[in-house]
C-alpha cells in the first residue's frame, strides 16, 4: 500500500485489514514515516516509499497523489507486482492509452487477471455506471447535451491542509467548483462515454457538500424516444451486478455511505417538449469511488471472488 | 404578523423589530398562543390569530401555512390593512391571477403602493432573478430545456416536526426530492418565466442540503448564440439594483446568508456542440427568499425607501 | 427483535443480520407495521408486536420505548425466550432489583447463561466502565463529588419527531439538558456506582451535540492520594477486555463510532491543592451504548463467543 | 486594524464597518497583502502591516497572532494611537502586569479613557463573567475546586490551515484538548479569579465542537452555604449590564451567536452531600469573546456609548 495516509489510503488499509484473502505487507506515507496510524482498532506503522519492498507484495495499491503515482507504479511493475493505481495518472483521457480501466460493471473482461489497472475517479464511477446503459443502447437524443450536476463530500478533496477545506469554511456552506466544464474528471468521463456514444455532450458541474463522504450525481438526459419501462436499461445491464442497486426512489448519500455500491434511480421528467429523463446516482466516494473499487479490481486481478472483503 | 413561529415568521419578526420605520403590533402563532418567543435578545408575546386586531396594522404580513393563509389575507384586507402574503396561496400558477408578484427586480412598478402582494417562493426568487435577463431578451435557444438543479438548507422545509427532518436523518446526507418536475414551486416559475419567453422548458430538481439556510441554483442553459460579454445581460438588467450582486466567481451560500441579496454568476461551458452557459444563483432562503423580500415589498407598498431595515 | 424502527433497533437489526450465529426471526414496529425498512443493503418486513411469535426465537431483543417494554419482556419470558431488554424498565434504580445488569466488564459472571438481562443506558456504559476501577479500589477521596459532564450525539434522543430535534434546531447548536442532577440515567449510575463505593457523590450534566452518534464523558475526580501509575487501575481491571481500550491520548468520538468499545484515558490535573484526575471516556451510543452491548450480552447468555458478530 | 484576515479580524472589520462612530482606516494581512477580502457585501483592500499609517488612526485594533502582536502594539502606541490588543500578549498571567484587562463587566473603571487595553480570551470571558459574582462574595467553599468543562466552535482555533481542523476531521467528532489543566487560557483565568478569591482551584477542560462558532462553559461549584435565591448573585452584579443576560433556562449557543452577550444560568445540584451549583455560561467566541468585546472596549476608551455599533 503506497500512500496510506490520505483519506482513500486509510479506507483502503481498513478494507485490506479485514479482507479474508489479503494481508497488508507495508503502508507508506512519506511525510508521516516513522509514525503510527490508527485504522479501526489497529495501529499501523507508516514507512517511507523507499523503505517498502515492492516485490514482496503480490499486488501493490498506489494511492499516491496524481503526478507522483506514475513512477511508483512503474517501479512496482518492474519489481514484479500487480498494481492498482488509484491516482488519475493512468486513466483514460490523461495521455495513457491501453491500460485497463477498472470499472468492472462496464468492462470486467479486461480486468480479470490484469497486471495493471487504473482505478476510476469517484465522479466518473457514479456517472459512467449510471449513463452506460443509456449511451450503449443509443437511447440518448443525438447531438444533445447531458447535464450532470454532482455534489461530493469533503473527503473527495483529500486531507492536505488547505484553508478552503477548514471546518470553519466548509460548514454551513455549499458551492460549485471546477465550473465551466473544467474539472479534471471531465476528460476521463468524455473518453469513456464517447466510446459508447460519440454523439452527445457532457456538461459537468461539481459542488462541495458539507458532509464527510458521499457523492450524488443529478443527471438530466434528453431521450431519443420515450422509454416504455424507465428502469429497464439498468435492469438489463446490471441485474446480476453485486454492487449496483436499482432504486425506485431517489437514492440518498445515507443509502450508500460505507458501502461498495452504486445506487441508481431513473424517472421521466414531466411537462417537457422532448422526452427527458432524470437519473440519480449515489456512491460513497471513498468506497465504490476509490478504495472499495480498488479492492474489487484486486479481487478480479488475483482470481478471488469479486465480492471478497467488500461491505455490501 | 400572522404566523410568527415558523422559520420565516421568526426571521420576519426580527427584521420588523429592527426596521427604522416599522413597529410590530402583534405576532400570532395559534399552537403557541400565550407563550413567549425569543427573537434576538427580545421576548415576543404570541397570541392567537383571532386575538389579533387586523385593522390596527397598516400592513399585515402573513407567514401562515399554504392553504390556511388565503382566508386570513382576505380578513386583513377587509379590515383595511395592506397585506404581504408569504404563503403560496396567491402566487401565479396557484389559481390566482392578477395579484402583484413581489419580485421587485422583475416588476417593481406593480408593487409601489400596492394593497396586496404575493411574496415569491424561495426557489423561484433565486431562479427567476437569474433567468429573467436571458429570457426577456430571447437569448435562450428556442425549444430547449433549461436544467435547474437547486439545493436548499433545511429551514426551507419549515419547522413542523417530521421524522425526515430530524438532525439524525439530515446530517451527513444529501438527496433530491420533488423529482420528475413535480415540485410545487415549478408551476410558479413556469408561469412567470413563460411570460418572458414561452419557447423554453424548465427542468427543476430540488435537493435537501444539511445546512440550516441558503439556496444555490445551478442552471444550465443552451443559448441561441454565444454571448460576447457573458455578464452583460445581468449588468444591463440589474446594474442599479441594491439587492442583486453580479459575481465573477461562483457564489457560495456563505456569500449570501443573513443578507437580502441574490448573487449571480455566469460562465460559458466549454466543449459543447451548441453554445451553453452555466448560471449560478445564491440566496438566503429565509431572507431574500422570504422575510427580507417581504420587507422589501412592504417598503415599496408603504412608500418607504426600498432598502429600509434590510441587511445588505 | 421488538421495536426495530428506532435508532437502536435499526442498529441492532444490522448487527443481527451480519452475526455469524444469529438469525433474525422477526422485526416489529407497530406504527410502521406492513412496511419495509432498509438496513444496510437489505429490506426487512416490519410486523406488529402482536404478530411476532415470541416463542419462536431463542432470544428476544426488546428496543421498545421505556415503559412499554416491560410487559413485552414478560410475554417473551412466558413464551420461553431469553430476553435482552434495551429499555430502562428493568435497570437498577428503576424499581427493579435482582435482574442482571448487562455491563460485562463489571459483572460478566451474572450474565453467562442468564435468561434475562437489562441492557445498560448509553451514558451509564461510558461512565461506569470508566469509574469502576477507581471506585472499587477506594481511590476516590471520601465525601467528594465526581463531576461528570457528558455530551451525546442526537441519536441518543431517539427518532420520534420532536421540534427540538429538527436539523434546523440542532445544527450549529450545543446545550446542556436534564441539568441539576435530574437526568433519568443518574439513578442507574448512582445505584451501580454506590455498590462499589458509597462515599462519593455523582454530579451529572449531559449535553446535546450536533453529531449523529457518539458520547464523550469528561470526568473530574478528587483522589484519595496521588496515583503513581495513572493508568494502572484501568490496565489492571481491563487488560484482557476485548471491548475496552486504554488510551494515552484523550479519546475522540471518531475513535469509537461504529465500534463496540469503551475508550478511556486518564491524566493528572496540575496545579490543584488536592490530587485530582481527569478521566475521559468515549463510546458509540448506538453500539457499545445500546445495540452492540445487547449483542455482547446475548453472546454471553447463549454461550457464544463474547465477540461474535461485533465490530472491533 | 492589524491582522484582518483571521476569523476575529474579519468579524471586527464587519463591526467597524457598521459602527456609527468608527471608520476603518486600514486593514492589514501580511500574507494576503494586495488582495481584497469580502466582508458582508463590501470588498476591503488588504495591505501589509508596514504599509499601515499607525498614527493615522485614533485607535488601533490588533488581532495579530500571539507573540507577534506585542511589537505592533508598541509601535502603534509610539505613533500616538490608543490600542486594543486582541492577542494574549498583554493579558494577565502572560508576564505583563498593569495593563487594563478589557472585561468591562468586571472592571469598567480602568477602561474608560484608557490608552491601551488587553482584550480577554474567549474562554476567560465566558468563565470569569460567570464566576465573578460567586468569587467576589465568598460564596464558593474554601479550598474547593471549581470544575469548568467548556466547548468551543472551531473558529476559536483560527483559520491557519491545519490538518486537524479540516472539515473531514472535525465533522461528526468531539474531543477534549489542552487537557490536564494545561490550556494557555488557564493562567489568565487563575490570575483574574485569584484576585477575587484566592482560596479556590480551577480545573479547566476545553473541548472542540463541530460548529462554526460559540462557547458553552459548564461550571460546577461547591458552595460555602446553600443560596436562598440562586440567581441573586448575578442579578446583583449585572442587573444593569447591557451585555449580560441572566437566564432561568440553560443557555444554548443558538441564544448568543452573532450577539455581544454573555448568557448565564445557575441551578442547584440535587442529591449531593455539600451544597453545589451548576453555572452555565454561553458566548459567541468571535463577538463577546473577541471582536465585539474589542469594540465595547474601544467605545469606553474613546468616550462613546458603550453599546454603540454592537449587535444586541
Amino acid at each position: 500500500m503506497l500512500g496510506a495516509s490520505g483519506y482513500a489510503g486509510r479506507e483502503l488499509c481498513a478494507l485490506i485489514l479485514r479482507h479474508p484473502n489479503l494481508e497488508l505487507q507495508f503502508a507508506t506515507a512519506n511525510e508521516q514515516r516513522g509514525t503510527r496510524m490508527r485504522v479501526g482498532g489497529r495501529e499501523l506503522d507508516l514507512v517511507g516509499s523507499d523503505d517498502a519492498n515492492l516485490g514482496e507484495a503480490d499486488l501493490v495499491f498506489s494511492a499516491l497523489p496524481h503526478g507522483a503515482s506514475k513512477q511508483w507504479v512503474a517501479r512496482a511493475r518492474e519489481a514484479g507486482s500487480r498494481v492498482v493505481d488509484l491516482s488519475a495518472d493512468l486513466r483514460p483521457g490523461n495521455g495513457c492509452d491501453g491500460i485497463p480501466y477498472g470499472l468492472p460493471e462496464l468492462s470486467r473482461e479486461h480486468l480479470v487477471d490484469a497486471p495493471l489497472v487504473a482505478n476510476p475517479g469517484c465522479y466518473p464511477t457514479a456517472i459512467l455506471v449510471a449513463l452506460a446503459p443509456l449511451l450503449r443502447n443509443g437511447l440518448v437524443a443525438a447531438d444533445s447535451a447531458i447535464t450532470i450536476d454532482a455534489a461530493s463530500g469533503v473527503t473527495g478533496a483529500g486531507n492536505s491542509p488547505k484553508r478552503e477545506l477548514l471546518f470553519g469554511e466548509v460548514a454551513d456552506d455549499y458551492r460549485a467548483y471546477g465550473t465551466g466544464n473544467t474539472h479534471r474528471h471531465l476528460n476521463e468521463m468524455r473518453v469513456v462515454a464517447g466510446a459508447l456514444d460519440s454523439s452527445v455532450d457532457l456538461v459537468f458541474t461539481p459542488h462541495l457538500l458539507p458532509v464527510p463522504r458521499g457523492i450524488l450525481a443529478t443527471i438530466t438526459v434528453t431521450l431519443a424516444a420515450p422509454l416504455a419501462d424507465v428502469l429497464a436499461p439498468w435492469r438489463d445491464a446490471y441485474g446480476n451486478e453485486p454492487f449496483v442497486e436499482i432504486a425506485t426512489e431517489p437514492p440518498a448519500l445515507r443509502d450508500v455511505v460505507h458501502r461498495n455500491v452504486v445506487r441508481i434511480s431513473a424517472q421521466p421528467l414531466s411537462g417537457t417538449r422532448r422526452p427527458m429523463l432524470l437519473v440519480l446516482s449515489a456512491i460513497d466516494n471513498l468506497v465504490k469511488g476509490a478504495a472499495g473499487q480498488a479492492v474489487q479490481n484486486a479481487n478480479l486481478m488475483l482470481g478471488l471472488s469479486e465480492t471478497a472483503g467488500l461491505p455490501l
